[in-house]
């Protein structure tokens, strides 16, 4: 396993999509350097965007947040690409108008409510609701053990699609220590159920063609080769991006750890292009 | 559970996308009346494509197969989208020039030969091969026996790339019987080695997207809306095109038996557009 | 499909087994008729048992419950076979003295009490304690969100055997609602964490084969061919009884409701070899 | 990780298990030392059975295999307890006389004839046979491409019990490659048709029960505290016995490689009770 410097790679490339979680920031903030890094690969002409499974927010609020960890805008909102848009977009054009029931913090209703649809917590959600589709889309702001419940038997009760919004299994946290991320309760509960949830977000390769039309928008003729997509995790970042047909880089600042990087890219048989210890290198 | 006309269903969108088996063909030939529906959409100006997961021929040869059976051409080869094609992108962009190891028939290999790499049959590898990729293109063309066991030790003992390029589990056979898919092969693979394998096909939305830009190279303009998405099985072409953002009919002429659709519809969650008998109506 | 009355099928053995949720009791209390029934087998000399994965209290408890509803002593406390008395067991014999952390009620702790070791609910662990197992006995009686995730990063950070100690999926509720037991919980931290977890309770034969012993206590001749086993879930009560040799009833008064039985039993091939209402029939 | 002798360890018991593949044999034939370390627990008055997975062939077919190897006989054959013959058993007590369609070698139809039905292999059944149970027994004697599909299409067609006679995923070959058990067969269909197959074998308890009751007509006072139970594989062999309170000895020998040994352990959570090099030591 070699390492390589990141922005020397970086160079190669005119469009950069960062994830966030393990390669900007982590449980306590920026990532060392990571703002450097964008800052120079902005000044050098570099496209970048920030696609992320994180649907517990919108990009307006995603923005917000680092410019208040950087001092400063890191990027502007419409960089930021969420899974939360894809689901925003299905919600909008697949579900009639109606009420989505919904699991998360009130923040995360913010892709129901740009879908043109009404959001209603779980908890709130009343037999006579007659509710168009059910929607996972954050780890928090509930009671899990009340509200994970519920969703079982509304999903059980009603036939309407489910959407997860997010389909990251954990993240990362303080020390090695990780969350169970709301994929995992989508995972629950479809295993339980039997049924099939509309999942959005990594490894799947549609977040990748959206954020490659985003791309798009400024550089008409930008193709997948100009594209390095970096990300901490090799079962959602690397294989996906790999599967579009980015390029990649894995760093070990997030999900893979410097001393199991090696054992888990040989055990797990998913390739990068390139290897990093973290986008400030 | 409504059962509409295809025919009048099809004419409200612009661009038709139609699976291959259990949509236009079953194993003993065309499903009956799915000629004249062809005829009738191209003649009524429709876009008309097959985008299939299967990857056992190429486009040429899957054309010719159906003119055989129809009696002259149904579509142009460039009017077939196999999940080949995106393995045959994915191999030959994010592959280094070498020797691909494929479980298929000789017919397969084409998508190995059209990446620029050199197809070799599972049972002719060598320890000496220094192979690049591992290939599972078909569930046919090779001794099951001897060449899955060769297949899964390869696997263990390279660190390359293995790329499953039809994701289907089974296929419609004659009468009600069904054959294992080579999708199936990869996750016996997969599920033994406990490695991540590249996958391309429905219900992941790679082929919906290449498609659709198949699509707008004949009307620059086509949006996702403009398209109607035709299949047999819910748990690829349905919830794949729904997710996506496509219309979709599920036609009750291949896996999804009348008699059960209500009930798969129900237990599964995956709700369609529409539901037609088959094309012909 | 053939319903026959559940009493005149269990003349034919001299030993009853009978599941307790679904069975005997469902949320709301006891099942009517269940009460009237078992006392009946009594007195016909039948050795009647409860065979449960509930490890959420004492068999002393369990007694005394039933007891209250029922008016006066249903069955003695040794006639209640838990999955938890096998993880008790597992936690003497093969775990060393020390502290074991848990999820559950602290009634449920009474199973790492009786094994000779000093439960700590996970809620109370801290990285100074060295735990010598983690056993997950129930699904209430700590916070899901904080307690789950604190029991992953304590699976990931130790390497001590985990325990579940009731393998259910989920378990009725008022009207035709579940709620998600604990066995659910252990699959979702072992799917994370990829590692195996030591399981107790049906499908497996273990317990069926701990109830078969207790029963020689009574008649010391008997053999699997005397026993009945009565359960309401096919994927835990039937298949595992079934595999392990003995003859078995589903009830519809739990699990499994009567207008799904038909279709559920030829789904899952999971062929009971009798079908009766309830045990009150 | 220490590694201790085996013939040491072996010294505190009076039952010793051994299972067969990778422990007393490799596809070469018998493990060097094997033949003297089980003359010297014989000779030391130890009760030694061999406890396998392997349906492949009688008990006394196997007997008279090592008996070759090994140049005389290592045990007599009810000292051979296989997965096979609680398959048997059950095909005996919960099957109804008729025709078993199975899948294996014409030997492993054994199992089927001694629970007196009428062993019929896949190829051979016709619509009109009216099989009462489907036997999957071994992974070689049958044309997977043609007879797997067959099995696929019966199981569907048929409501009859689907007997899996061998838990196993895979087993060792030459060199460090595997195979494919039957065990991954019956997964693969089990996964397609989403039936519940009746599964015998490490690591259900089953078979350590079955091995206990037949120690226990020597030594008729013999608990689990006396029994050591030898195995090469964590996932089948030690969790399983480990779950049903034995003692184990994880050797080194079979599918779990020396160089890997102490990461498999860490990362799988199973913790065996002594490590060994093999039994030869």
């Amino acid at each position: 396993m070699d390492l390589v410097s990141f922005r020397e790679t970086a160079e190669r490339y005119s469009v950069i999509f960062l994830d966030a979680y393990g390669v900007l920031k982590s449980s306590t903030g920026l990532i060392d350097g990571a703002l450097e890094t964008v800052s120079s690969l902005i000044a050098a002409g570099k496209e970048v965007f920030v696609v992320t499974n994180d649907s517990s927010r919108s990009p307006e609020s995603m923005a917000e947040r680092y410019a208040q960890q950087a001092g400063g805008q890191l990027l502007p909102p419409e960089r930021y690409i969420s899974s939360g848009l894809l689901a925003a977009e299905y919600l909008e054009k697949q579900i009639p108008y109606g009420k989505v029931a919904y699991l998360g913090k009130p923040e995360s209703a913010h892709y129901i409510e740009i879908a043109g649809k009404i959001p209603v917590p779980v908890a709130d959600c009343t037999a006579k609701d007659n509710i168009v589709a059910i929607a996972l889309l954050d780890d928090e702001g509930f009671d899990w053990f009340r509200d994970v419940n519920s969703t079982l038997n509304l999903i059980r009760r009603t036939n309407v699609p489910v959407v997860v919004a997010n389909a990251d299994i954990t993240y990362p946290m303080r020390g090695n220590d990780i969350a169970i991320a709301v994929g995992s309760i989508g995972r629950l509960l479809s295993d339980i159920t039997e049924k099939t949830f509309v999942r959005f977000g990594k490894p799947d390769s549609m977040i990748f063609a959206y954020a490659l039309a985003r791309a798009r928008e400024q550089i008409p003729k930008v193709t997948k080769r100009d594209v390095l997509f970096v990300g901490d995790t090799l079962r959602t970042d690397i294989v996906g991006a790999s599967t579009y047909g980015f390029d990649s880089t894995l760093v070990l600042s997030g999900n893979t750890l410097p001393e199991r990087a090696d054992l888990v890219i040989r055990s797990s048989g998913i390739i990068p292009t390139y290897i990093s210890e973290s986008i400030a290198t």
